[in-house]
């Protein structure tokens, strides 16, 4: 039930379910809606849902795509009737979210680790007949961590486990053969009861240098691609697969071609963890995109769709130049560069040209604004602004209307972060 | 009820209602809640109630503490019983959180305009007995949007009018005193059933260059009241007392002081609307009040005790000198200065010396922390930051832990961002 203590709903509605949410009737540009309102495009979702799996199919990869990006059991289910194989996790929490709503397979791309953590995991995975979870270890340690609060417990399906390597400088995952060596001992003299080798897993997103050298990208997938090959068949010799996974929503499609390349006397699947697809943006995910699309040598040529509109009221433009949004860091992304003003409507008017106009800083409730000189923003006219980085766009709201193309509320979303 | 799905939550937990929590025994040493965990100290919440509340006192202020910081009823509840005047919002969904909780009295502390802001407004108003609401104005424009979207609609109690002064180059808020006669002309000829002028308003928190120059803020306080002197005293014949209010939690006892210089034809409530003051940080405010403290000029001389800390896992150390916390943007502030490890806690040993480590780095559910080359943590160690900027706290969680001395979990609060 969501009443007027949820962000984005009018105080003067009746508590009422979120799957009457279209009955109401209720439009953006009407002024039906509070703002500040982050606004999700049903157009937009559906044409990078097909744009995506049609990639993936013509690559011949799976996807498990990263859950933390929306947090949103709406838009997981619509993933997995899509043909995700799974989902992604980033914390034990979004796990227990994923169970909640029934998600039958799920990878944390993360290290496990810590009393509670294990117990629910064992809970989850003794409580059904059908959850697979995997998750990452990049250390002795962290397995040993694990196998001691797992204790003598006894689990219907093994954890399985993907060694991360990860690299120099980077961020977490083992960097060298020697290590991912001794991991794989440690692993294959663990009870297999509790826990089974499951393949090699990296993120390519932090290695350092990326942004101004894409190909840093392919030589740490070949890096991951070298360790994986090195370690001994023993460890997957009963495994029906192995899993090879990797991929964020910018470089996917590099990872994707050197992961490819393994061969081993096993089956190989290459599963991707893109989360950021689903919405895109008007920041650092376009610009990745054009990126991608610029490089002959890149496989990834398509346009994804921005899904995300913020949408604000101009409360103030107290001096020539200057003007205020009512909206700000609680409502915002501003990790990735800050939000860019697209559309200016004027109620009673209709659209705008909404004129050149920067957002420059915000507080936590204010967006401050640099206008042209010929630039028409009026107190009280609403502006949309497409965001940069979708992860921080999607956690600060519960609630999340998705819209037609008229700015009709056709449905909405909530999140659990 | 709280279940697994909340953050914070241990995802073996059955359904329960908040008020039972104490009930379960847990402490955060003893590894029963999943980590990061933000939690907050009961001693340091009522030595911060006491602090401030002997400072108000001894100063003759009024206080409406900023509800954005916390956005808790339950803490809204305590600040009321310990004689708050009333509570601050930042937006109508912020008053609608505080409306639905029972607060007699809210300042929006800042523009009111647009059709379902006014028409939630006007619904609250005109639903209870004991509502006083009062609001920001920096516009004839704001006023006219107001007046359009209520329309013809009778109040039980006028809007109260706060007329908002900026700084130049700062954010909202009218410059002038020419600005401010015209505003009091047309808040003048409006309908007084529906809005009342109730004083003068201004935050100097943004007034640019006072991380340099904090007197500043006795400058801008001063322009302030000169612009409160001119208005024509037609405006608050009748008023009981006029408003005059200002103070965030970083300078607001140089604008106190100016602020009670004024002397107008009526008794002056001058009103603080300070937030953080109830947690402090280790941070920017810690800062704040270090610098106050060192001023002679400053009459701000207590030690606010912090209460919030992030509590995560030491999940990797892939590098020597390098280790990750299982702590990210998702959970923590970073747009006030990044945390700083408090204390380290080895399960099954206990606490240990934290050692040199310094977080230089956040992605969405990771902390970066570069260590020193004697500083001994291990991968499964519990690690306690301080915060900078309790605001961006708070919103990264639905649910806080209350704790003892001991990180005994004796309470909890809810938030509503």
């Amino acid at each position: 039930m969501l009443d007027g203590r949820t962000k984005g709903i009018p105080g003067t509605t009746e508590p009422f379910a979120l799957e009457q949410i279209a009955e109401k009737g209720w439009n953006v540009l009407n002024e039906d809606l509070p703002l500040p309102l982050m606004v999700l495009k049903r157009s937009a979702l559906d044409a990078n849902a097909q744009i995506f799996g049609r990639y993936l199919a013509e690559h011949g990869l799976s996807l498990a795509p990263h859950g933390k990006t929306t947090m949103s059991p709406q838009l997981f289910a619509e993933q997995l009737a899509n043909g995700a194989w799974g989902l992604t996790a980033a914390t034990v929490n979004q796990v227990q979210v994923m169970r909640h709503y029934g998600v039958p397979r799920v990878v944390l791309a993360n290290q496990l680790l810590g009393k509670t953590h294990l117990h629910t995991i064992d809970a989850e995975i003794n409580a059904a007949d059908d959850f697979s979870f995997y998750c990452f270890v990049d250390s002795v340690a962290q397995l040993q961590n694990m196998q001691r609060h797992l204790g003598g417990v006894p689990l219907l399906r093994p954890i399985r486990l993907l060694i991360e390597v990860g690299a120099a400088g980077g961020r977490t995952g083992l960097r060298t053969k020697a290590e991912a060596a001794a991991l794989a001992e440690a692993i294959g003299n663990a009870d297999q009861s509790q826990f089974r080798f499951a393949g090699v897993a990296a993120f390519e997103g932090v290695v350092p240098g990326i942004d101004k050298t894409p190909s840093l990208v392919s030589d740490f997938a070949d890096l991951v691609v070298d360790i994986a090959r090195a370690l001994p068949t023993s460890l997957y010799a009963g495994l029906d697969e192995f899993l090879l996974s990797g991929g964020g929503s910018a470089y996917f499609d590099l990872v994707a071609e050197r992961f490819k390349s393994i061969d081993l006397n096993v089956p190989v699947r290459v599963l991707l963890r893109s989360g950021c697809y689903i919405t895109n943006d008007h920041g650092s995910y376009q610009s990745a995109q054009n990126q991608a699309k610029a490089d002959p040598k890149r496989s990834w040529k398509s346009d994804l769709i921005p899904a995300l509109e913020a949408w604000a009221y101009v409360q103030s433009t107290p001096e020539p130049g200057l003007a205020f949004l009512s909206m700000g860091k609680r409502d915002i992304p501003y990790d990735g560069g800050l939000p860019v003003p697209l559309k200016l409507y004027r109620p009673g008017v209709g659209f705008l040209p909404v004129g050149q106009a920067e957002i420059f800083a915000t507080n936590d409730q204010h967006a401050y604004v640099r206008l042209g000189a010929d630039t028409d923003w009026q107190v009280g006219d609403m502006v949309a602004s497409g965001i940069s980085h979708p992860c921080t766009a999607f956690d600060k709201w519960r609630f999340i209307p998705v819209i037609d193309d008229n700015y009709a509320v056709i449905d909405g979303v909530l999140t659990f972060f």
